[in-house]
């Protein structure tokens, strides 16, 4: 998306880290499929390109989603919260699987009386997914 | 929800702060209502009371949302991500007004092309919602 101008990312509150968590739904289906993080780069690329990236925590580095899985994500729009400290994304997830075990949802385990239940198939081997690495 | 035993509070992983995000989305609509932080003692109670409460973080306290507004939200479910360190409840939102702004949801700001646009009408105005303040 071409913005006029860049005075939209000032209204952005990041966290210690420089990091906003991003909430990633699917525009089809209004699923929750994940929540992630990302800086001030990693958010205009995404608007830019309207193929989302994140920051990776635990990797360091920016995070094109489906870089590896081909399981990439197309914005559809950008929502901010009345604090300016979170996102909502709406995204069309290619494949139908936005989590790394195959899943549409990274939302896949659900309490009960019992503890944690998964309540969600794998769609897809993982190891067919990342068959390249 | 009366749980048999309490090992699922140790899936859970908080950041440095002791606090996981949580996703709040309304069960009937799917929207996504709001994201706010609860800790280990907010997440039991939630479950216990199957009332939402979180953790203010700019008050540093426990917050029962709704306590003030009559906007309470009462939970329907709560799931995990595979990282286990976010959270989606599930929930129904009495008034239909999460937002302390008279609004349903907190990401009524959206961008376009201009910048951030309101694309969600006020439903009460703040100043009846908290007259008692």
């Amino acid at each position: 998306m071409q913005i006029k101008d860049r005075t939209w990312l000032e209204k952005i509150k990041y966290n210690q880290d420089g990091l906003i968590p991003v909430i990633t739904q699917d525009e089809e289906t209004g699923r929750i499929l994940m929540l992630a993080w990302m800086n001030e780069k990693t958010l205009k690329k995404t608007v830019d390109e309207e193929i989302v990236t994140y920051w990776s925590r635990s990797r360091r580095k920016n995070w094109t989603k489906g870089e590896e899985s081909g399981h990439i994500q197309t914005l559809v729009s950008v929502q901010l919260d009345c604090d300016g400290d979170a996102l909502l994304l709406k995204v069309k997830q290619r494949g139908g699987i936005a989590c790394h075990t195959g899943r549409n949802s990274c939302f896949y385990s659900e309490l009960d009386k019992s503890g944690w239940k998964t309540v969600e198939p794998v769609l897809k081997n993982p190891k067919e997914i990342y068959q390249n690495e």
